[in-house]
């Protein structure tokens, strides 16, 4: 199947006859290579889950860094190629500083996604003097989470630099078994605990290592207490109360 | 039959020895993979209408934005990959501002068009200082829709950089069938009313899933209104009154 | 055929060992595909004739824009693709106000002419920061039909930047047929109502579709009226002419 | 024999490993797809004299320059892409222009050549800021006249940007056999009326059309008269000498 | 197993259709050529130690530089192109210099890594005025060692911009053998003279050599001493103590 | 022979496997196209030879200018690409006329010909601004001839940028007889004179064409006379002498 | 061997499956084609020395330097491409009057063979304004020779950036035998005169043409002397004392 596409998909830019660009499609299979990243919103707030794979006992979980902060109000889960979500996430940070300056008010969760989006797009265009520009369509997606007038939402960003609003997302190598989970699981009515456990409960079910409270990392972004990534004291309250949620449906 | 095309068909700018430009054909290749958008002109106003596809239950329709506003007076619909359409609405925006600063008068339908198209006609340019430019043709088709002086208008814009003023026009993966309704149904004494109808009955033919309030979207521009994108109860009492009107034409 | 050819034929500008710039000849191709446009001078004026070629009963023929003014004393009929045209006319118009404001007197005609041809001969050379240059070449020519102190005058411009004048001239997919047409019946004392009369006949000639007052059109350069699109009434009045004297042709 | 060829050829600077540039042995071969030019110098003037081949009757054969004036005491004939030589000529003007402002008197005809040439020599080497270089050899030969402190004297410069001093020198289609002629009949003795005839007489054996005034057209160079082209009767008039001077040689 | 991966693997930014950039895992194995360096961090210090191979008894092995300062409280060690280590190193001090002049205080060790790692990411985007960018992945990898208000810390830097921060890590030829033993032999309480020791042991067994005090390099970051590369005399001393304990652990 | 080659040959920077710069050797083999070149250099001066290849009664063999003054104590004679040995000549000449302003004293023969190798070098290395670079090598090579506090001197510099002093130096189609011959007949103790008529009698012995007064050309740098080019007369002379010198060999 | 490598060397900076930079170890294979080039530290001075291959006798063996100056106590021998190598002098010749005139100190040797090396590895970046940049490796290795605060030292850099100090190293055609002998002969306390014995000895060894006083160069750095290089007559002492060695070496 590879062999007729083979003429097309190497152009960075180049569509095929179908009208597909391949290369944007390849880059999206990069985010498959990725390690799982879950994002449910509900009224109270957005929850934000990573796995995050430690390929050697001696490396330090703390340093894999798969959930940041973008604004008071604003965080992102990414997964795919990691360096390529800096270049991302610094873009959302300027624009979202710019926008407080100009209009002294935070930006919409929406106009950061769309920023970031347009960057993506960017790719191949050569630079223009005042920012640096990729040669390749960015190698991730990004679950971005925040809060703003119309409360808290949960966007997901990728590759092409297409964006939609969820209520509930997985991406990475296990998304097609979470995301089943997670249309199983979600309905509108969840609390942001039920949102925590919900996301737990669903990368524990897709990742190939044991879940612990040293290779997921959770976050969340409400009213009170705007963006935050859970302490790891905080990360050992939920995943205990995952096993013990667990071990009370399997009694029950 | 793609063999022999297959050494003229990756240059972005090379002619085939019949003097077609692939890369452009392909572009226009990628509308037909994009949802259904159709335009009808009436002389009362332009009623745009869309597909959404929501690939999850747990996807925000309402993020779904095939249908945007450019200015007061004007909007488009579009189908094909929605991130290119951003940078030509982006730029349509400008001229329209532009415009209105510089001869205090709102810009006429077919000159924001234009300015469009100019847009698309300079992929493969290379950046100049000024302005951004795409390294392959955009893979997007907009129907514009507006009101100057010459009243309600309706354009297509596509990826050659050619337009035209119609009607009524269909464009995207079911644009085929809806052409060929909208021909059967279209009269030059529509109502706006009808005209409404007349869209969401043609996109109810060509669509995959069960048109429902949130699959899909509608917008109009008229004289009192200007250019508005129908609310979330409007669109319930346009899908009732066509759900209404089928059954009396089922009952007759 | 192609075989041999192949290697050479898609270099922007790599002569084949013939001496020959396929990408041009094949650019001249892209003029076979599309509509036929003829010009016609006389000693009184020239007159620009087009076929319209509407792909749908809904699109405004109006809208279909194959004849365009230039100056006040200057205009243009195209065929090819009318999207590269619009690049020529800018380029035609920015020339002519120039040599207005530098000159305080109107182009001539061949001035015009050789300044649109040189922006053809310039493709592939890179942007020079002062204007935007084509990366390949230009798929559209041109009859340029204008009125200075030599007279009225009718140019044809090529997209290898080669131009020259012309009695009477047809480009577009019914160039062969109609410009045997025209040798046959110009001569050069033709009256302007009679060049008139033979640009919509040989139109008819070579049109697919029956020829009406909406797909074709019509202009004219005189000393009197400066360059002039007919309107809607008088290509009805031209139309029925043609007709009567046909019914005339056909009786006697 | 142009199977081991191929791989060296359609690089615009690339030698093939016997040193040859094949690029610029094509762009002389466009020359030889031309129209005739001849050059004859004498110690009264130079001629120049080139056929015009009009594809059409329709065509106004007064619009085919190929011959055009430099400076008052300069000229040129070309052969080949005419679209090219414009570039040419338009930075021979410039350069004349030029030196007869900084050093007040008239640019020497070697002095322009080699101009022109070291312009020729430029392809390829991308914009430089100030002036447009081709990305490709001229596809067009030069031969150019003029008079200085060192009389009359006739150059030839052709895509190589290599540069040689004639006492009468052919280009185009017919050169071969051209130059052979020029050959047996030049001597150094000639007056400006012989050369003119001779120059006549030689288009006449080379061009497929029957010679008349309108299809070729001769210029000259001279102390008293500097560089004229000319007119049609000057033309009618030589062209009826030539016709009378053969009936004499038929009958004598 | 290469023959179907070819045609992506050669273009610097071009994904593979399962999402793989092949250069910059080519990268990647280029510092599996290089020579073997490991870092341990404990709680006192971080220890770094390279295998330097002479090709030739007559180089100065005092002239392998494969650890290097970067500021009084950084250092690094390298695997792979030693070359292009060069413009890390560089730019990790530019940076460095940066932070301490406008924040007054020494840069943090994430910080510096992050920089190192940015740079690595911009490969092939072509320069921009400012900083010279390769045109290629890095073909080495970085152990960087610090201390900062977070205490001893050791970060490995990899061809893909990507950055983790380890308790104990081996990068080049021997890296596989010695992550394990690293693995078996590191624990949290581990003391500088012991890692010292284990640093040396680990080299020992994967280095083709026999390991005497010129073909090994240590450098240690303590918050007393700061970063420091051993002299001779220090080196003797620990390979001599090395050597002790092997003879007490061989006896025992 | 040329197929493994092949792979490596047209890429302008690019080393084959044996370290061999495939394009700068073809480059070397155009001299070996073009006519012969000679210099002798003796303690009284240098004599450079040329042969003449006009191939064309009609082309002014005066205007094949092989030989061209730098400085007045400068020449240069070149065989292969005439065209781009004009741009070296020009480089030299401006190299020459910088340093007699800057230091007050003539350039040394050394300086100008390492000048003139320094720019052979930088083909494909794309403009920088000030001055126009060869997207290939030259296909040139020159002697250069001149006279200095060191005395008279004779440089050889070919395409690779590489440059020698010789006492006797051959170059172009006859180099190889030519060499052979200078290295018989050379001797450290020749006279001017004598220089002279080696050089015409070596150029005799490869020339196609019978030698005679106008189809080669002498110049000399003396002390005395510094770089001067032999006038017809006294080429005819030096011809003269020539043939008188061999019917007296002939006859003893 | 080459066939599966052919596909990844010749892009100037492509990695290839395992990690290797082909064009970098093409262009140390140009070197091995090159003349041999030796040099010996010593605690007095270090000595160069080098072969000089004369093509012709009538080449003046003086103008192949192949042993340069770069500042009054530095100086260095090449092989390989001597052209490239007068680049990485002028840049070594810069950096040190630099370093002169801001530190007011003689730069160190091993500075100055970092700024040689930094240039080295550049290449292919594209120019950046300030500096010309080659467009392929260096085909050129140097021995760099020097004294500094550190005594003196030698210095090898070759085409991938890198460099070691040496206490004997040869480079060239010859190297792999040379460095065998040095390896025999080296120890730590030769005398200055040895090493010059040492060094002749070693090419009369690699040479295939008999070693005497013009085909072979010698030059010192000293804390006395600085970098000079031998005169014609230091050179026939030194060459007539080697013979004598080996005639008493013979007899004894």
């Amino acid at each position: 199947m590879f062999l007729t596409r083979s003429e097309y998909d190497r152009g960075v830019s180049t569509f095929s006859p179908e009208g597909r660009l391949f290369q944007v499609e390849y880059a999206i299979e990069a985010i498959k290579l990725g390690s799982t990243a879950i994002g449910i919103a509900t009224s109270e707030g957005v929850i934000l889950g990573v796995e995050k794979r430690a390929t050697s006992v001696l490396l330090e979980s703390s340093s894999i860094e798969k959930i940041v902060e973008i604004d008071r109000h604003l965080g992102a889960a990414m997964s795919g190629l990691t360096a390529d979500a800096r270049t991302m996430i610094d873009h959302a940070r300027v624009e979202t500083q710019n926008h407080a300056l100009h209009f002294n008010e935070p930006i919409k969760v929406e106009s950061v996604t769309q920023a970031v989006c347009d960057l993506a797009l960017r790719f191949g265009e050569g630079a223009d003097g005042e920012e640096r520009v990729m040669s390749r369509p960015f190698g991730v997606a990004l679950l971005i989470a925040g809060i703003d007038e119309n409360g808290p939402q949960l966007y997901h960003a990728d590759p092409s630099g297409t964006f939609y609003r969820y209520d509930a997302k997985a991406i990475g190598s296990g998304s097609e078994g979470a995301q089943a989970e997670l249309q199983n699981e979600y309905h509108s009515s969840l609390t942001l605990a039920e949102a925590e456990q919900l996301v737990l409960k669903t990368l524990k079910q897709v990742m190939e290592e044991k879940l612990d409270a040293k290779n997921v990392q959770l976050a969340s972004v409400t009213k009170e207490q705007k963006f935050r990534i859970y302490t790891d004291d905080e990360m050992k309250v939920v995943v205990e109360r995952l096993e013990g949620s667990e071990v009370q449906t399997a009694m029950s």
